[in-house]
């Protein structure tokens, strides 16, 4: 993308609205504009990374075995009304009465829908297991929306329901879908902790939440510093295998980490002195086990081995989609900017052309802005006639996680500047040098889909 | 994908709801399932449709330049008392109250809110000319929803707004529109024709609809047969030039064709009798240039070159994503169920293990499977242990456009069958022939992610 040609309405003052540092970013780098209380617009910049995430969430899902599907944003009353939902949920579930005055509501959840399409089509033990899940816009009225898309009332989520005949095939999806979240997190560059949590309103024993570590964080935690030296990494995983996927849980959740809802005080005394660690935590997604909650409440059967009914075995898991965005600049930003890990940076990298209009510096930036695409690599090329520093400014605050700087000084010795917006390190190399060496860094990230 | 591990909940019976053979198919072939009056839950094979259509469309609006944001979907009043519609639009218009007693709307169209994000920006004719586009869920509430997702009343809609200096380059973002249409329904594999219509509660004087022709259609339409000889095709066209764009536009908006509501009994007459054609058509899209409208009631004025504030010239564009899923079923269907065009199937191509159990055919079938997906090509391979009928039968209502057929019989002589849906003509060929075959058919419409 040309930057010319491109909008980015960055902000030079920092809104006064905003209270934490991913809203004041997400702001200021035009990545967001408010809708209204808690409700966003999208921006260009924004929207990349909304969806490059989205398309990490739905690889994942989907090497798992899981299967996509799209549910509406509106639903009936009536499924609610048949789960008692519709009363129990309070304020925060948005009531809608159309033009015939029927009760509708702007969903916040799916547990009634996905298993009304399962009883309206499932009857037999054969079609398990299954899982579906999908990921669409939901909305929470909360009272106090805040802290930008980190706290919002329409948001993006992803939510996946399992179906299976016994609890013991249920704790196996269970299980599964904790792979699938870490390998996620782990791919959007970031270290979320599954943690032991309350069920809420959604109702079940079996329950994480999955918290990135961050001073801004919601939720207090409490955990064994051993647990951030595990990494997922790129092991290769059976899904289908109960053993693999068990080992992985309990390798994950056998030290004590805990939010404040569920801390026990006697418990994490047992941790060592020096491995006890409290900080603060955002939380990136959650899943469940409840068993058959809904399957009992709304007749959600098949016909077993025995040919006798019994009510299928759920679970239902979470990821937060748009709050991430939010969650992985909490994690990984500095003074100047945000820092994109590259699994989720809206642009592979930035070209800085120092002068442009310059014969060679044009020529230069343009071959490296063709060659990086013709590699599967989206550059954003900063080709306005501005100042080199206001240039700088603008990458450091959007933080695209490489820079390429073209200037003709360093062109007449055939080389160009690579920078880390992480490090700030720099090194002079040759263009073709630094296309190889950031196809090199890109490779895991390939093969994703860029939309 | 195998069957055995996918949700496809086929229907043996007609529904007796569904008036029109797209909505008879589509819940037949277990693509959608109603939630409640005009809102459908997609399943995996109707999202699968869903979200190929959106891919081609993304790709076609950026190749353009036109730059894709997300605006959500519920909207403040306010702006819409700011453009008078919040009156005007009728009980069609969804209004909701929140918690706070803030009035709201479901959005059914976003000039406002677009209006909005431009005037918050942009301040100078340099950032002209500017096209922004979404993919977003949109609400009208029909009093009476019918015909499935052809009038529902949660829809899947992609619509552009165009800011420019002035008419004149408002009217070459419209023609600009109009060959991304052209180019996005013909890669949908529909022939779609531009006919003269009216504005409606957009506003404006200048605009097209693009209708499909079809016998279920919801308007007479009436046109030169000519028009149906013309063709996009893959020539190249430069999006910035004034002259090509326009060149478009009037070779395939010279003829005559119009819409009921636009139909001029006098002009037609004057077509040559043999070429005269009444038929009916479905919408699929719509264009309009409808000037300074919104940025006067909203005040989205730049600073032209000569200092002084101008308001922009707008036009709106959208494509009915939702829609056509059931227009392409309407134009591309016979009496055993969907065909689906190349560019828009769920799978490339189905595999039809014919004796599920045979070591050699479970081979072959796996192998096939896996050297499509190999070249980019997912097949659906039907490894149920069910009779060669029903496998067949289910491919011919899904509608792949390519089945191959494995037997021990064919593989004895060491080939398979491939078989056209559209067609019904099969060939024996080697396994390897027909991936090779399949290669060529799809190279076109491969490069394009399938998420």
């Amino acid at each position: 993308m040309r930057l010319s040609r491109y909008f980015l309405p960055v902000l030079k003052e920092t809104p006064a609205e905003a209270q934490i540092v991913s809203h004041r970013l997400m702001l200021r780098a035009g990545m967001i504009k408010q809708a209204s209380a808690g409700i966003y617009s999208w921006l260009p910049l924004g929207y990349r990374v909304l969806k490059r995430i989205e398309q990490v969430v739905h690889e994942e899902q989907q090497r798992a075995g899981h299967i996509p599907v799209l549910m509406p944003t509106l639903q009936s009353a009536d499924l609610w009304q048949e789960s008692g939902r519709y009363d129990a949920y309070g304020d925060e579930l948005l009531r809608i009465r159309d033009r015939h005055d029927r009760d509708m509501l702007y969903g916040p959840t799916n547990e009634e829908m996905i298993t009304d399409i399962f009883r309206s089509y499932v009857s037999s033990y054969k079609a398990l297991p299954l899982t579906l899940y999908h990921i669409q816009w939901k909305f929470r009225d909360e009272v106090r929306p805040r802290f930008g898309v980190m706290r919002g009332r329409e948001f993006l989520m992803k939510d996946g329901y399992n179906f299976d005949l016994t609890k013991e095939d249920a704790l196996h999806a269970y299980n599964r879908h904790l792979v699938t979240y870490l390998r996620t997190y782990e791919r959007l560059g970031l270290q979320a902790i599954p943690m032991r949590a309350d069920s809420g309103p959604i109702g079940g024993d079996d329950t994480h939440e999955f918290l990135v570590l961050a001073e801004t964080g919601e939720s207090e935690v409490f955990y064994d510093a051993e647990i951030t030296d595990l990494k997922f990494g790129d092991r290769a995983i059976d899904y289908d295998s109960v053993d693999q996927c068990r080992a992985v849980l309990e390798e994950f959740t056998s030290r004590y980490a805990r939010t404040d809802e569920t801390h026990d005080p006697a418990l994490f005394d047992k941790v060592p002195a020096e491995r006890q660690r409290v900080a603060r935590g955002i939380e990136v997604g959650q899943i469940f086990y409840f068993g058959t909650k809904y399957s009992e409440a709304m007749g959600a059967t098949v016909q077993g081995p025995d040919g006798k009914p019994v009510p299928v075995h759920m679970g239902s898991h979470g990821i937060g989609v748009s709050r991430l965005v939010g969650a992985i600049i909490e994690a990984s930003h500095d003074d100047k900017g945000i820092i994109w890990p590259e699994g989720v940076t809206p642009f592979a990298c930035g070209i800085v052309n120092l002068r442009q209009g310059d014969d060679a510096a044009d020529a230069a930036c343009e071959q490296l802005y063709g060659a990086l695409a013709a590699i599967g690599l989206e550059a954003l090329y900063d080709d306005r006639d501005e100042r080199a520093g206001a240039k700088f400014a603008t990458m450091d605050l959007i933080g695209l996680p490489w820079r390429i700087t073209v200037g003709p000084r360093g062109l007449k010795n055939g080389v160009v500047e690579l920078t880390s917006r992480r490090t700030g390190e720099s090194e002079e190399l040759a263009p073709e040098a630094a296309i190889r060496k950031l196809a090199d860094i890109y490779a895991p990230h390939l093969g994703a889909a860029r939309a």
